[in-house]
């Protein structure tokens, strides 16, 4: 009876496939699952923040359970200002949001026209895949190589999408441990793709929810630090960061940073979509900043992680044959696993079901008729050790028994 | 250098005409406004919720911080169907979204194509009116009388609109103290309109923020409640409620309540824009619901508000003129002045901001190009008694001053 009311868009919308493959897997007794993107909740700092809403209510409440500011939280951009120093950028460079996807939201929101491209990595997060699909967008990707996104190959898509008429608005990338294929792009890639990007009036929308869940490794300045104080260019990125893996995804607070033309659309946007964030957790997350909770607090998570990536990457050399290749990454929450050509992970899914262990298919993060199908994405941070070590043995002999 | 990047629907969105006039009455000393429509925040249970929001993170930290459902959190949905009393309902009746605002947005996403009409009643809320108008809808405003919305009006607009090839999707009516006129839709009327729209076959949306504030009469019966009960009909009716004014708008979490098919389509949106709302506030409204809180604080605030809307009738009857006219409301936080036809109320806001007081002038809550200029809005809950016996004594001598 309602569909025949339904807008165009809400008719043609697509489901997400991982939320059936995850139902999928649900209730399987003893199945050990990789499949998640969920932070392991024993990183939870709940004591802390569990003090902090009490305080802020107590002492801040009339103030945090009125309306509050579409632009977000003064209180917490300017901590956010100091926590990340960025001295010369004000308030009016930040939006408080209902966490990242609602940021990548209003900026497609704000840039998208049905039919325009999107051009993101391939494989990509399917969460703002999604949201680019619900906008109309034609989502066009480019593969990686171990650096980041391949540039000779983005030069040759950026040229053949303009003769056949179409207008690239931006692309859309995740600099650091990219969401599935867990690669970080080198720094002499970020500064060659940015130059590319300035030179062809393409926008970067920067999507950063784990460059600080760093094990090892150096930190790389990010694709918005390198256009702002390199190449003194204050419109070309767009960074949007997330506190889903920092603090906890329950609570909705993520922020962009841009510049404040973008940002002043972005806050319209929000007026009409959300008013606001929750003003109660941004004051606290504010609170949190404050206190110099922050950084101890993270440094803490990447210890948590650390043995258990090691865990995963030494359990993979030990068991996998040698024709299966992955990533290798200094932190973030996933890794990538090629397989040879001919095994076709969405299958594959079935079987490793059967045989108690459980993943995302590749394909399932490219954009729609792009499709890799001789991959899968793993997840580290919500499995014991023991589950890991036994996780990815059960894969392991899966994969030889198909050409056994 | 962005403007060249925005879509089309970005670069022709309105910002908020009642931002820019609320803005020109800050930082006026002495100014006594009955601009806004914030809740007083001598009504926020500040103490219980510091209480609650420390138990759920030190207790249920685990969850809650962890990523949640975007059909809204399964304890709150559980609690909120025992609150109301639907023991005919299940989960996948309602969704839980980031305040109301955001409901209207997911249920107009839902439902409008570029250019399909929204019916409303004029004047009604402006924070509506733009959603509908960013999503691109054409919206038309039908008068109401005493007993809301005019049937009679109603009915030819509806023929006029469909003479014109247009499609019509939904009415978004405010049944109980309307936002902005302070009038209460009929028993007699509610049964009327519903039957008209089943028979026609457009769908409703009722905004319910204010029925919980009903300070003396007696309670009716819910659009969403007639068509369910008296009509049995699941579709029809689709029910927003608000928190704003019976918790704080801080928190933001509101719900719809509504066909399943409906909702579900409803969710696909959320997950597209905000994941879900605040895990943590959605689980402490739970806990505040459960403790029994509720009711007795709703009751609280009805008994705080009470007077303050007596003394505002009594200063009106006491100061204005016999050609002014206002409704008299039994609850909500607004009520609507009528002016003599050559008054325009756009001007006379400037006037009043000289004699220090401040409203919104009546024409900011019409859809483009349908405006009446003659009227008024004032809101009651957010200014002491002395504020409001002061003010409006100020207003009324300025009115008299016109024709002198």
């Amino acid at each position: 009876m309602i569909k025949n009311y339904l807008s165009h868009t809400t008719q043609v919308m697509k489901s997400s496939l991982i939320r059936e493959l995850v139902a999928a897997t649900k209730n399987v007794p003893g199945l050990i699952s990789f499949a998640g993107g969920f932070p392991s909740p024993a990183t939870f700092p709940k004591e802390i923040l569990s003090k902090l809403y009490a305080e802020v209510l107590t002492d801040e409440g009339r103030d945090v359970l009125q309306y509050g500011a579409s632009e977000g939280d003064s209180q917490l951009k300017s901590e956010l200002l100091k926590w990340e120093g960025y001295d010369y950028l004000t308030q009016d460079n930040l939006v408080a949001t209902v966490g990242a996807t609602n940021a990548i939201y209003y900026m497609t929101r704000a840039l998208i026209d049905e039919g325009d491209v999107i051009l993101c990595e391939a494989p990509s997060f399917l969460g703002s895949l999604v949201v680019f699909d619900a906008l109309q967008a034609d989502v066009q990707g480019i593969p990686m190589d171990a650096d980041g996104i391949d540039l000779n190959r983005m030069v040759e898509k950026v040229k053949q999408i303009r003769e056949s008429g179409k207008t690239i608005k931006f692309l859309y990338t995740i600099p650091d441990f990219q969401n599935p294929a867990g690669i970080s792009m080198s720094l002499k890639r970020r500064r060659e793709l940015l130059k590319y990007c300035e030179a062809e009036g393409l926008l970067v929308m920067e999507d950063n929810p784990y460059s600080r869940l760093r094990f090892s490794g150096e930190e790389l300045p990010t694709l918005f630090r390198i256009a702002r104080e390199e190449m003194k260019n204050t419109y070309l990125v767009t960074e949007i960061i997330s506190f889903s893996k920092i603090l906890g995804p329950g609570m909705r607070v993520a922020y962009a940073k841009g510049d404040e033309s973008l940002i002043g659309k972005m806050v319209s946007w929000q007026q009409k979509v959300n008013v606001s964030p929750d003003c109660v957790t941004e004051r606290v997350v504010a609170k949190f900043l404050a206190g110099g909770y922050m950084n101890p607090h993270i440094q803490s998570i990447c210890e948590f992680y650390k043995p258990y990536l090691a865990k995963m990457l030494d359990t993979l050399s030990a068991t996998m044959p040698a024709y299966v290749q992955w990533t290798k990454p200094n932190g973030g929450i996933f890794l990538w696993l090629w397989l040879p050509e001919d095994i076709n992970a969405d299958k594959l899914f079935f079987q490793a079901k059967d045989h108690l262990v459980a993943f995302i298919p590749g394909s399932k993060f490219y954009p729609e008729g792009q499709e890799k199908f001789n991959c899968l994405r793993l997840n580290y941070t919500y499995s014991t050790l023991e589950q890991i070590e036994t996780g990815i043995g059960r894969l392991a002999n899966l994969i030889k028994t198909i050409y056994a």
